[in-house]
Protein backbone atom coordinates (compact mmCIF):
# COMPACT_ATOMS: atom_id res chain seq x y z
CA UNK A 1 0.00 0.00 0.00
CA UNK A 2 1.03 3.63 -0.77
CA UNK A 3 -0.12 6.56 0.77
CA UNK A 4 0.06 10.45 0.59
CA UNK A 5 -0.16 11.21 4.66
CA UNK A 6 -0.65 15.27 4.22
CA UNK A 7 -1.16 17.71 7.33
CA UNK A 8 -4.74 17.18 6.51
CA UNK A 9 -5.55 14.60 4.76
CA UNK A 10 -5.71 11.44 3.99
CA UNK A 11 -4.86 9.36 0.65
CA UNK A 12 -3.95 5.41 0.29
CA UNK A 13 -4.46 3.22 -2.55
CA UNK A 14 -3.51 -0.33 -2.77
CA UNK A 15 -1.40 -1.44 -5.54
CA UNK A 16 -1.07 -4.86 -7.39
CA UNK A 17 3.05 -5.87 -7.76
CA UNK A 18 2.82 -4.79 -11.16
CA UNK A 19 1.76 -1.54 -10.34
CA UNK A 20 -2.19 -1.17 -10.47
CA UNK A 21 -4.12 0.73 -8.37
CA UNK A 22 -7.23 -2.64 -7.17
CA UNK A 23 -8.30 0.01 -4.35
CA UNK A 24 -8.44 3.63 -2.87
CA UNK A 25 -9.10 4.60 0.77
CA UNK A 26 -9.12 8.25 1.48
CA UNK A 27 -10.26 10.74 4.38
CA UNK A 28 -9.74 13.80 6.85
CA UNK A 29 -7.19 11.89 8.79
CA UNK A 30 -4.15 13.91 8.22
CA UNK A 31 -1.39 14.59 10.71
CA UNK A 32 -3.59 17.45 12.98
CA UNK A 33 -6.08 14.68 13.72
CA UNK A 34 -3.88 12.13 13.85
CA UNK A 35 -1.89 13.58 16.87
CA UNK A 36 -4.63 12.98 18.97
CA UNK A 37 -5.68 9.91 17.05
CA UNK A 38 -2.81 8.15 16.85
CA UNK A 39 -1.54 7.29 13.13
CA UNK A 40 -0.87 3.40 13.85
CA UNK A 41 -5.38 3.02 14.47
CA UNK A 42 -6.05 5.18 11.58
CA UNK A 43 -3.67 3.15 8.90
CA UNK A 44 -5.14 -0.20 10.83
CA UNK A 45 -8.61 1.62 9.82
CA UNK A 46 -7.57 2.32 5.78
CA UNK A 47 -5.58 -1.57 5.61
CA UNK A 48 -9.17 -3.03 7.02
CA UNK A 49 -10.99 -0.64 4.51
CA UNK A 50 -9.24 -1.94 1.82
CA UNK A 51 -9.32 -5.21 2.89
CA UNK A 52 -5.59 -5.92 3.04
CA UNK A 53 -3.76 -7.37 5.91
CA UNK A 54 -1.86 -5.98 8.44
CA UNK A 55 1.38 -7.14 6.90
CA UNK A 56 0.79 -5.43 3.82
CA UNK A 57 4.11 -3.57 3.61
CA UNK A 58 3.25 0.26 3.18
CA UNK A 59 5.17 3.46 1.58
CA UNK A 60 3.61 6.69 3.21
CA UNK A 61 4.61 10.63 2.15
CA UNK A 62 4.13 13.53 3.58
CA UNK A 63 3.55 15.14 6.71
CA UNK A 64 3.50 12.06 8.49
CA UNK A 65 7.21 12.06 8.31
CA UNK A 66 7.67 15.65 9.82
CA UNK A 67 8.89 16.34 13.59
CA UNK A 68 4.99 16.17 14.56
CA UNK A 69 4.21 13.33 12.86
CA UNK A 70 4.52 9.62 13.08
CA UNK A 71 8.14 9.38 13.44
CA UNK A 72 10.61 11.82 11.96
CA UNK A 73 12.01 11.18 8.54
CA UNK A 74 15.07 13.56 8.14
CA UNK A 75 15.09 15.87 5.20
CA UNK A 76 17.23 15.21 2.60
CA UNK A 77 19.43 18.03 1.77
CA UNK A 78 19.80 19.60 -1.70
CA UNK A 79 21.54 18.83 -4.40
CA UNK A 80 19.32 15.45 -3.62
CA UNK A 81 18.82 12.57 -6.91
CA UNK A 82 14.95 11.83 -6.25
CA UNK A 83 15.71 8.57 -7.57
CA UNK A 84 17.57 7.51 -4.31
CA UNK A 85 14.64 9.58 -2.34
CA UNK A 86 13.61 6.06 -0.95
CA UNK A 87 17.07 5.49 0.68
CA UNK A 88 16.67 7.90 2.79
CA UNK A 89 13.14 6.24 3.96
CA UNK A 90 12.92 5.30 8.02
CA UNK A 91 11.02 2.44 8.91
CA UNK A 92 8.81 2.28 11.66
CA UNK A 93 9.06 0.03 14.52
CA UNK A 94 5.85 -2.08 14.01
CA UNK A 95 5.90 -6.02 12.98
CA UNK A 96 4.43 -4.58 9.24
CA UNK A 97 7.32 -3.20 7.07
CA UNK A 98 5.65 0.49 7.28
CA UNK A 99 8.18 3.65 6.08
CA UNK A 100 7.71 7.13 5.45
CA UNK A 101 9.72 8.67 2.63
CA UNK A 102 12.08 11.84 3.52
CA UNK A 103 11.50 15.39 2.85
CA UNK A 104 13.63 18.11 1.70
CA UNK A 105 15.70 20.56 2.93
CA UNK A 106 17.82 23.81 1.15
CA UNK A 107 20.14 23.90 4.60
CA UNK A 108 20.85 27.33 3.22
CA UNK A 109 21.37 30.24 5.81
CA UNK A 110 20.68 32.83 2.55
CA UNK A 111 18.19 31.04 1.09
CA UNK A 112 16.32 28.06 3.54
CA UNK A 113 13.28 26.03 2.36
CA UNK A 114 11.75 22.84 3.03
CA UNK A 115 9.28 20.84 1.28
CA UNK A 116 7.33 17.06 2.50
CA UNK A 117 5.59 15.23 0.27
CA UNK A 118 6.58 17.60 -2.92
CA UNK A 119 9.86 15.38 -3.96
CA UNK A 120 7.69 12.19 -4.34
CA UNK A 121 5.51 14.22 -6.82
CA UNK A 122 8.71 15.51 -7.97
CA UNK A 123 9.69 11.68 -8.41
CA UNK A 124 6.77 10.73 -9.74
CA UNK A 125 6.60 13.51 -13.11
CA UNK A 126 10.58 12.87 -13.63
CA UNK A 127 12.49 11.18 -15.99
CA UNK A 128 15.89 9.82 -14.14
CA UNK A 129 17.77 12.56 -15.89
CA UNK A 130 15.46 15.26 -16.38
CA UNK A 131 16.68 18.73 -16.25
CA UNK A 132 14.20 21.59 -16.12
CA UNK A 133 11.53 23.55 -13.69
CA UNK A 134 9.08 22.22 -11.98
CA UNK A 135 5.91 24.07 -10.25
CA UNK A 136 3.39 22.62 -7.72
CA UNK A 137 1.14 25.44 -7.05
CA UNK A 138 -0.68 25.50 -3.63
CA UNK A 139 -0.94 26.67 -0.22
CA UNK A 140 2.56 26.96 -0.51
CA UNK A 141 3.56 27.29 -4.13
CA UNK A 142 6.65 25.34 -4.83
CA UNK A 143 9.27 26.02 -7.85
CA UNK A 144 11.83 23.57 -7.95
CA UNK A 145 14.95 23.68 -10.24
CA UNK A 146 15.75 19.60 -11.49
CA UNK A 147 19.70 18.97 -13.08
CA UNK A 148 19.96 15.84 -14.34
CA UNK A 149 17.66 13.78 -11.84
CA UNK A 150 18.85 16.02 -8.92
CA UNK A 151 16.80 19.12 -6.63
CA UNK A 152 19.05 21.40 -6.91
CA UNK A 153 17.10 24.48 -6.16
CA UNK A 154 13.71 25.74 -4.79
CA UNK A 155 11.95 28.12 -3.28
CA UNK A 156 8.23 27.91 -1.52
CA UNK A 157 5.82 30.90 -2.31
CA UNK A 158 3.14 31.65 0.51
CA UNK A 159 0.78 32.26 -2.16
CA UNK A 160 -2.53 30.41 -1.55
CA UNK A 161 -2.21 30.57 2.30
CA UNK A 162 -1.50 34.67 1.54
CA UNK A 163 -4.72 34.59 -0.84
CA UNK A 164 -6.60 32.64 2.41
CA UNK A 165 -5.44 35.31 4.84
CA UNK A 166 -5.82 38.15 3.22
CA UNK A 167 -9.76 37.40 2.05
CA UNK A 168 -10.16 36.67 5.29
CA UNK A 169 -8.96 38.25 8.12
CA UNK A 170 -8.26 41.69 6.20
CA UNK A 171 -9.88 44.41 5.41
CA UNK A 172 -9.99 43.08 2.05
CA UNK A 173 -12.77 40.75 3.11
CA UNK A 174 -15.25 43.32 2.27
CA UNK A 175 -13.69 43.63 -1.48
CA UNK A 176 -14.48 40.03 -1.70
CA UNK A 177 -17.58 38.03 -2.52
CA UNK A 178 -17.44 35.25 0.74
CA UNK A 179 -19.86 33.09 -1.16
CA UNK A 180 -17.32 33.35 -4.00
CA UNK A 181 -15.85 30.11 -5.11
CA UNK A 182 -12.63 31.17 -5.92
CA UNK A 183 -11.29 32.67 -8.73
CA UNK A 184 -11.89 32.33 -12.22
CA UNK A 185 -9.59 32.59 -15.41
CA UNK A 186 -10.93 35.69 -17.35
CA UNK A 187 -10.46 39.22 -17.66
CA UNK A 188 -9.86 40.30 -14.02
CA UNK A 189 -7.37 37.30 -13.13
CA UNK A 190 -5.40 38.90 -15.94
CA UNK A 191 -5.77 42.37 -14.83
CA UNK A 192 -4.15 41.09 -11.47
CA UNK A 193 -1.95 39.13 -13.24
CA UNK A 194 -0.61 41.81 -15.45
CA UNK A 195 -0.77 44.23 -12.82
CA UNK A 196 1.76 42.34 -10.73
CA UNK A 197 4.42 41.48 -13.69
CA UNK A 198 4.28 45.15 -14.30
CA UNK A 199 4.68 46.04 -10.69
CA UNK A 200 5.84 43.12 -8.71
CA UNK A 201 7.66 45.34 -5.57
CA UNK A 202 4.09 46.79 -5.16
CA UNK A 203 2.04 43.87 -3.65
CA UNK A 204 1.61 45.59 -0.72
CA UNK A 205 0.11 48.66 -2.11
CA UNK A 206 -1.63 46.67 -4.84
CA UNK A 207 -4.05 44.95 -2.05
CA UNK A 208 -5.12 48.40 -0.65
CA UNK A 209 -6.13 49.16 -4.34
CA UNK A 210 -8.21 46.47 -5.03
CA UNK A 211 -10.39 47.74 -1.86
CA UNK A 212 -9.92 51.92 -3.08
CA UNK A 213 -11.07 50.81 -6.74
CA UNK A 214 -14.15 49.25 -5.58
CA UNK A 215 -14.96 52.18 -3.27
CA UNK A 216 -14.38 54.92 -6.01
CA UNK A 217 -16.72 52.61 -8.54
CA UNK A 218 -13.82 51.53 -10.81
CA UNK A 219 -13.81 47.76 -9.82
CA UNK A 220 -16.67 45.19 -8.85
CA UNK A 221 -16.93 43.09 -5.69
CA UNK A 222 -17.64 40.19 -7.68
CA UNK A 223 -14.00 40.00 -9.47
CA UNK A 224 -12.04 40.92 -6.55
CA UNK A 225 -11.08 37.51 -5.80
CA UNK A 226 -10.30 37.02 -9.03
CA UNK A 227 -8.07 40.47 -8.74
CA UNK A 228 -6.75 39.36 -5.56
CA UNK A 229 -5.66 35.99 -7.19
CA UNK A 230 -4.08 37.28 -10.00
CA UNK A 231 -1.98 39.93 -7.79
CA UNK A 232 -0.41 37.09 -5.74
CA UNK A 233 0.43 34.81 -8.58
CA UNK A 234 1.30 37.43 -10.99
CA UNK A 235 3.66 38.21 -7.91
CA UNK A 236 5.17 34.49 -8.04
CA UNK A 237 5.61 34.55 -11.44
CA UNK A 238 7.45 37.86 -11.54
CA UNK A 239 9.93 36.59 -8.85
CA UNK A 240 10.53 32.95 -10.68
CA UNK A 241 11.31 35.00 -14.30
CA UNK A 242 13.15 37.61 -12.67
CA UNK A 243 15.67 34.69 -10.97
CA UNK A 244 15.51 32.36 -13.79
CA UNK A 245 16.16 33.96 -17.16
CA UNK A 246 16.34 31.10 -18.80
CA UNK A 247 12.69 29.85 -17.70
CA UNK A 248 11.34 28.81 -21.21
CA UNK A 249 8.93 25.28 -19.97
CA UNK A 250 7.58 24.20 -17.07
CA UNK A 251 5.97 20.84 -15.78
CA UNK A 252 3.05 21.92 -13.66
CA UNK A 253 1.28 19.84 -10.99
CA UNK A 254 -1.72 20.64 -9.88
CA UNK A 255 -5.45 20.42 -9.84
CA UNK A 256 -8.52 21.66 -10.37
CA UNK A 257 -9.10 25.71 -10.84
CA UNK A 258 -5.64 26.08 -9.38
CA UNK A 259 -4.15 24.51 -11.88
CA UNK A 260 -6.39 25.62 -14.59
CA UNK A 261 -4.81 29.41 -13.57
CA UNK A 262 -1.76 28.73 -13.10
CA UNK A 263 -1.61 27.37 -16.78
CA UNK A 264 -3.52 30.13 -18.09
CA UNK A 265 -1.19 32.54 -16.27
CA UNK A 266 2.25 30.72 -16.80
CA UNK A 267 0.99 30.46 -20.94
CA UNK A 268 -0.08 34.35 -21.00
CA UNK A 269 3.91 34.73 -19.85
CA UNK A 270 5.03 32.26 -23.38
CA UNK A 271 5.69 29.43 -21.48
CA UNK A 272 5.11 26.53 -22.47
CA UNK A 273 3.32 24.19 -19.65
CA UNK A 274 2.82 20.77 -19.35
CA UNK A 275 0.17 19.84 -17.41
CA UNK A 276 0.90 17.05 -14.78
CA UNK A 277 -1.87 15.94 -12.28
CA UNK A 278 -0.86 15.79 -8.66
CA UNK A 279 -1.90 13.05 -7.60
CA UNK A 280 -1.59 10.87 -9.67
CA UNK A 281 2.18 12.29 -9.39
CA UNK A 282 2.24 11.25 -5.80
CA UNK A 283 0.78 8.33 -6.12
CA UNK A 284 3.54 7.25 -9.08
CA UNK A 285 6.33 8.53 -7.40
CA UNK A 286 5.45 6.02 -4.17
CA UNK A 287 4.80 3.29 -6.20
CA UNK A 288 8.68 3.89 -8.20
CA UNK A 289 9.99 4.47 -4.45
CA UNK A 290 8.07 1.31 -3.37
CA UNK A 291 9.49 -0.85 -6.54
CA UNK A 292 12.79 0.00 -5.61
CA UNK A 293 12.82 -0.56 -1.94
CA UNK A 294 10.75 -4.04 -2.51
CA UNK A 295 11.51 -5.06 -6.08
CA UNK A 296 8.21 -4.61 -7.06
CA UNK A 297 5.35 -1.93 -7.08
CA UNK A 298 2.82 -2.17 -4.38
CA UNK B 1 -13.67 71.64 19.46
CA UNK B 2 -11.72 69.81 17.48
CA UNK B 3 -11.46 65.92 17.16
CA UNK B 4 -9.94 63.25 15.37
CA UNK B 5 -12.55 60.65 15.05
CA UNK B 6 -10.72 57.35 13.76
CA UNK B 7 -12.43 53.87 12.95
CA UNK B 8 -11.92 52.83 16.80
CA UNK B 9 -10.58 55.85 18.53
CA UNK B 10 -12.57 59.34 19.65
CA UNK B 11 -9.54 61.84 20.29
CA UNK B 12 -11.38 65.57 21.47
CA UNK B 13 -9.68 68.74 22.42
CA UNK B 14 -10.87 71.87 23.70
CA UNK B 15 -9.02 74.42 22.21
CA UNK B 16 -8.49 78.37 23.70
CA UNK B 17 -9.39 81.12 20.48
CA UNK B 18 -5.80 81.53 20.22
CA UNK B 19 -4.67 78.13 19.91
CA UNK B 20 -3.74 76.73 23.48
CA UNK B 21 -5.46 73.08 24.26
CA UNK B 22 -7.62 73.81 27.20
CA UNK B 23 -8.35 70.11 28.08
CA UNK B 24 -8.64 66.92 26.12
CA UNK B 25 -11.34 63.55 26.19
CA UNK B 26 -10.43 60.29 24.47
CA UNK B 27 -11.85 56.96 24.58
CA UNK B 28 -12.82 53.62 22.19
CA UNK B 29 -16.07 55.53 21.11
CA UNK B 30 -14.99 55.32 17.07
CA UNK B 31 -16.87 54.80 13.52
CA UNK B 32 -17.71 51.52 14.71
CA UNK B 33 -18.65 51.77 18.23
CA UNK B 34 -20.97 54.99 17.01
CA UNK B 35 -22.49 52.83 13.55
CA UNK B 36 -24.33 51.62 16.67
CA UNK B 37 -24.39 54.27 19.59
CA UNK B 38 -24.92 56.99 17.23
CA UNK B 39 -22.49 59.95 16.41
CA UNK B 40 -24.49 62.51 18.41
CA UNK B 41 -24.72 61.01 22.15
CA UNK B 42 -21.15 60.29 21.76
CA UNK B 43 -20.16 64.01 20.85
CA UNK B 44 -22.79 65.29 23.32
CA UNK B 45 -21.00 63.23 25.86
CA UNK B 46 -17.76 64.09 24.91
CA UNK B 47 -18.47 68.37 25.33
CA UNK B 48 -20.05 67.31 28.96
CA UNK B 49 -17.12 65.51 29.87
CA UNK B 50 -15.27 68.59 28.86
CA UNK B 51 -17.40 71.36 30.36
CA UNK B 52 -18.28 72.48 27.35
CA UNK B 53 -21.74 73.84 26.12
CA UNK B 54 -23.94 72.16 23.51
CA UNK B 55 -22.85 74.82 21.32
CA UNK B 56 -19.30 74.69 20.92
CA UNK B 57 -18.11 74.96 17.13
CA UNK B 58 -17.03 71.53 16.01
CA UNK B 59 -14.95 70.68 13.99
CA UNK B 60 -14.03 66.90 12.85
CA UNK B 61 -11.48 64.46 11.00
CA UNK B 62 -11.20 61.08 9.82
CA UNK B 63 -13.94 57.73 9.49
CA UNK B 64 -16.66 60.43 11.50
CA UNK B 65 -17.03 61.50 7.40
CA UNK B 66 -16.53 58.11 5.84
CA UNK B 67 -19.77 56.36 4.05
CA UNK B 68 -20.11 54.50 6.91
CA UNK B 69 -19.93 57.19 9.42
CA UNK B 70 -21.93 60.44 10.55
CA UNK B 71 -22.62 61.85 7.33
CA UNK B 72 -20.59 61.43 4.37
CA UNK B 73 -18.15 64.44 3.68
CA UNK B 74 -17.24 63.46 0.13
CA UNK B 75 -13.05 62.86 -0.96
CA UNK B 76 -11.21 66.16 -2.09
CA UNK B 77 -9.29 64.68 -5.62
CA UNK B 78 -5.65 65.11 -5.98
CA UNK B 79 -4.27 67.28 -7.02
CA UNK B 80 -5.94 69.19 -3.99
CA UNK B 81 -4.57 72.01 -1.82
CA UNK B 82 -4.04 71.58 1.92
CA UNK B 83 -5.08 75.12 2.49
CA UNK B 84 -8.55 74.47 0.97
CA UNK B 85 -9.44 71.56 3.29
CA UNK B 86 -11.77 73.41 5.05
CA UNK B 87 -13.88 74.36 2.10
CA UNK B 88 -14.60 70.69 1.70
CA UNK B 89 -16.17 70.23 5.37
CA UNK B 90 -19.50 69.01 5.49
CA UNK B 91 -22.15 71.12 8.06
CA UNK B 92 -24.00 68.55 10.33
CA UNK B 93 -27.61 68.97 10.39
CA UNK B 94 -27.81 70.12 13.89
CA UNK B 95 -28.07 73.24 16.46
CA UNK B 96 -24.78 73.87 16.81
CA UNK B 97 -22.13 74.32 13.64
CA UNK B 98 -20.41 70.51 13.20
CA UNK B 99 -18.29 70.38 10.85
CA UNK B 100 -16.91 66.99 9.48
CA UNK B 101 -13.40 67.68 7.29
CA UNK B 102 -13.15 65.60 3.96
CA UNK B 103 -10.75 62.66 2.80
CA UNK B 104 -8.41 62.91 -0.17
CA UNK B 105 -9.32 60.27 -3.12
CA UNK B 106 -6.69 59.55 -5.97
CA UNK B 107 -9.38 58.94 -8.69
CA UNK B 108 -7.41 57.01 -10.88
CA UNK B 109 -7.90 53.96 -12.69
CA UNK B 110 -4.63 52.35 -12.71
CA UNK B 111 -3.53 54.13 -8.81
CA UNK B 112 -6.81 54.05 -7.23
CA UNK B 113 -5.65 55.47 -3.19
CA UNK B 114 -7.64 57.10 -0.26
CA UNK B 115 -7.44 58.70 2.52
CA UNK B 116 -9.66 60.10 5.86
CA UNK B 117 -7.98 61.74 8.73
CA UNK B 118 -4.37 61.47 6.98
CA UNK B 119 -4.88 64.81 5.03
CA UNK B 120 -5.52 66.38 8.28
CA UNK B 121 -1.87 65.44 9.62
CA UNK B 122 -0.38 66.63 6.28
CA UNK B 123 -2.36 69.99 6.62
CA UNK B 124 -0.66 70.10 10.53
CA UNK B 125 2.52 69.37 9.46
CA UNK B 126 2.74 71.28 6.09
CA UNK B 127 3.64 74.96 5.24
CA UNK B 128 1.17 76.45 2.45
CA UNK B 129 4.08 76.16 0.14
CA UNK B 130 5.92 72.61 0.87
CA UNK B 131 7.26 70.57 -1.33
CA UNK B 132 8.49 66.80 -0.32
CA UNK B 133 8.03 63.82 0.64
CA UNK B 134 5.18 62.82 3.45
CA UNK B 135 5.38 58.97 5.26
CA UNK B 136 2.30 57.99 7.60
CA UNK B 137 3.20 54.68 8.64
CA UNK B 138 0.19 52.19 10.25
CA UNK B 139 -2.43 49.79 9.66
CA UNK B 140 -2.46 50.90 5.97
CA UNK B 141 0.98 53.28 5.80
CA UNK B 142 0.84 56.19 3.29
CA UNK B 143 3.44 57.69 1.41
CA UNK B 144 2.17 61.24 0.06
CA UNK B 145 3.79 63.27 -2.51
CA UNK B 146 3.28 67.37 -1.87
CA UNK B 147 4.16 70.03 -3.89
CA UNK B 148 3.55 73.69 -3.36
CA UNK B 149 1.31 72.68 -0.77
CA UNK B 150 -0.82 70.23 -2.99
CA UNK B 151 -1.49 66.64 -2.44
CA UNK B 152 -0.55 65.26 -6.48
CA UNK B 153 -0.10 61.67 -5.77
CA UNK B 154 -0.12 58.86 -2.63
CA UNK B 155 0.14 55.30 -1.81
CA UNK B 156 -1.01 53.40 0.65
CA UNK B 157 0.62 49.93 1.92
CA UNK B 158 -1.10 47.25 3.83
CA UNK B 159 1.79 47.00 5.50
CA UNK B 160 0.59 47.20 9.33
CA UNK B 161 -2.31 45.10 8.75
CA UNK B 162 -0.55 42.31 6.59
CA UNK B 163 1.97 42.22 9.77
CA UNK B 164 -1.40 41.71 11.94
CA UNK B 165 -2.91 38.85 9.65
CA UNK B 166 0.38 36.83 8.85
CA UNK B 167 1.58 36.86 12.05
CA UNK B 168 -1.91 35.91 13.76
CA UNK B 169 -3.52 33.81 11.21
CA UNK B 170 -0.82 32.76 9.14
CA UNK B 171 1.31 29.54 9.76
CA UNK B 172 4.53 32.25 10.84
CA UNK B 173 2.42 32.43 13.76
CA UNK B 174 4.77 29.35 15.01
CA UNK B 175 7.36 31.37 13.99
CA UNK B 176 6.39 34.47 16.06
CA UNK B 177 6.07 34.97 19.92
CA UNK B 178 2.46 35.73 21.12
CA UNK B 179 3.61 37.41 23.77
CA UNK B 180 5.70 39.38 21.78
CA UNK B 181 5.21 43.41 22.54
CA UNK B 182 5.80 43.96 18.98
CA UNK B 183 9.37 44.50 16.54
CA UNK B 184 12.65 45.94 18.03
CA UNK B 185 14.68 48.30 16.18
CA UNK B 186 17.65 45.51 16.19
CA UNK B 187 19.71 43.29 14.26
CA UNK B 188 16.89 41.12 13.21
CA UNK B 189 14.96 43.78 12.11
CA UNK B 190 17.72 45.27 9.90
CA UNK B 191 18.19 41.59 8.05
CA UNK B 192 14.68 41.93 7.25
CA UNK B 193 15.32 45.00 6.11
CA UNK B 194 18.04 44.10 3.74
CA UNK B 195 16.76 41.47 2.66
CA UNK B 196 13.36 42.73 1.20
CA UNK B 197 15.56 45.94 -0.52
CA UNK B 198 18.07 43.46 -2.03
CA UNK B 199 15.02 41.45 -3.45
CA UNK B 200 11.98 43.17 -3.35
CA UNK B 201 9.54 40.98 -5.43
CA UNK B 202 10.22 38.00 -2.99
CA UNK B 203 8.54 39.13 -0.10
CA UNK B 204 5.60 35.98 -0.86
CA UNK B 205 8.83 33.50 -0.49
CA UNK B 206 10.93 35.49 2.19
CA UNK B 207 7.68 34.93 4.18
CA UNK B 208 8.04 31.35 3.93
CA UNK B 209 12.22 31.31 4.52
CA UNK B 210 11.07 32.98 7.94
CA UNK B 211 9.59 29.51 8.83
CA UNK B 212 11.75 27.38 7.27
CA UNK B 213 15.24 29.37 8.44
CA UNK B 214 13.29 28.73 12.24
CA UNK B 215 12.48 24.59 11.26
CA UNK B 216 16.37 24.76 9.56
CA UNK B 217 17.61 26.00 12.54
CA UNK B 218 19.03 29.38 11.59
CA UNK B 219 17.09 31.50 13.07
CA UNK B 220 15.46 31.81 16.78
CA UNK B 221 11.51 32.40 17.10
CA UNK B 222 12.09 35.36 19.69
CA UNK B 223 13.39 37.28 16.39
CA UNK B 224 10.76 36.25 14.52
CA UNK B 225 8.45 39.64 15.22
CA UNK B 226 11.48 41.58 13.66
CA UNK B 227 12.52 39.57 11.14
CA UNK B 228 8.45 39.90 9.68
CA UNK B 229 8.52 43.96 10.29
CA UNK B 230 11.70 43.81 8.40
CA UNK B 231 10.66 42.40 5.59
CA UNK B 232 7.36 44.15 5.27
CA UNK B 233 8.52 47.58 6.03
CA UNK B 234 11.55 46.63 3.63
CA UNK B 235 9.34 46.07 0.84
CA UNK B 236 7.40 49.39 1.47
CA UNK B 237 10.43 51.42 1.25
CA UNK B 238 11.65 49.35 -1.52
CA UNK B 239 8.72 49.93 -3.69
CA UNK B 240 8.71 53.55 -2.34
CA UNK B 241 12.59 54.44 -3.54
CA UNK B 242 11.73 52.04 -7.15
CA UNK B 243 8.75 55.05 -7.72
CA UNK B 244 10.82 57.66 -6.56
CA UNK B 245 14.40 57.97 -7.52
CA UNK B 246 14.97 61.26 -5.87
CA UNK B 247 13.57 60.69 -2.45
CA UNK B 248 16.28 62.01 -0.28
CA UNK B 249 14.52 63.60 2.61
CA UNK B 250 10.77 62.86 4.20
CA UNK B 251 8.62 63.99 7.06
CA UNK B 252 7.57 60.92 8.81
CA UNK B 253 4.41 61.69 10.79
CA UNK B 254 4.05 58.99 13.37
CA UNK B 255 4.49 57.87 17.39
CA UNK B 256 5.90 55.35 19.22
CA UNK B 257 7.94 52.12 18.47
CA UNK B 258 6.56 51.87 14.89
CA UNK B 259 8.00 55.88 14.70
CA UNK B 260 11.35 54.66 16.08
CA UNK B 261 11.37 51.52 13.82
CA UNK B 262 10.33 53.74 10.47
CA UNK B 263 12.99 56.47 11.32
CA UNK B 264 15.76 53.95 11.82
CA UNK B 265 14.66 52.13 8.52
CA UNK B 266 14.90 55.21 6.09
CA UNK B 267 17.81 56.86 8.13
CA UNK B 268 19.44 53.10 7.24
CA UNK B 269 18.78 54.12 3.67
CA UNK B 270 20.44 57.49 3.44
CA UNK B 271 17.55 59.43 3.79
CA UNK B 272 16.72 62.70 6.06
CA UNK B 273 14.33 61.79 7.80
CA UNK B 274 12.15 64.55 10.32
CA UNK B 275 10.14 62.49 12.81
CA UNK B 276 6.66 64.32 13.75
CA UNK B 277 4.36 63.37 16.26
CA UNK B 278 0.84 61.96 15.13
CA UNK B 279 -1.18 63.39 17.48
CA UNK B 280 0.09 66.41 17.70
CA UNK B 281 -0.07 66.58 13.62
CA UNK B 282 -3.49 65.67 13.74
CA UNK B 283 -4.62 68.46 16.02
CA UNK B 284 -2.55 71.18 14.46
CA UNK B 285 -4.20 70.12 11.29
CA UNK B 286 -7.65 70.36 12.66
CA UNK B 287 -7.01 73.59 14.64
CA UNK B 288 -5.51 75.40 11.44
CA UNK B 289 -8.34 74.39 9.27
CA UNK B 290 -10.71 75.72 12.25
CA UNK B 291 -9.18 78.80 12.02
CA UNK B 292 -9.83 79.37 8.29
CA UNK B 293 -13.33 78.27 8.96
CA UNK B 294 -14.64 80.54 12.01
CA UNK B 295 -11.68 82.79 11.70
CA UNK B 296 -10.18 81.61 14.80
CA UNK B 297 -8.44 78.46 16.37
CA UNK B 298 -11.36 76.46 18.41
Amino acid sequence: MVIDWGTSSFRGWLMSTNGAMLAESRGGEGMLHCIDAGFAPVLRDHLVRLGATEETPVLICGMAGARQGWVEAPYLRTPTRLEALHEGAIRIDAAADIRILPGIAQAKPERPDVMRGEETQLLGVTEPDFTGYVCIPGTHSKWITIEAGHVVEFSTYMTGELYSVISQNSILNHAIDATDQGAEDGEPFHEGLSRALATPTALTASLFRLRASQLLGFEQRADGAARLSGLLIGTEIADVIQRHGSLQSVRLIAAGALGRLYAAALTARGLDVTKLDAEQASRRGLCKAAGRIWGTQH
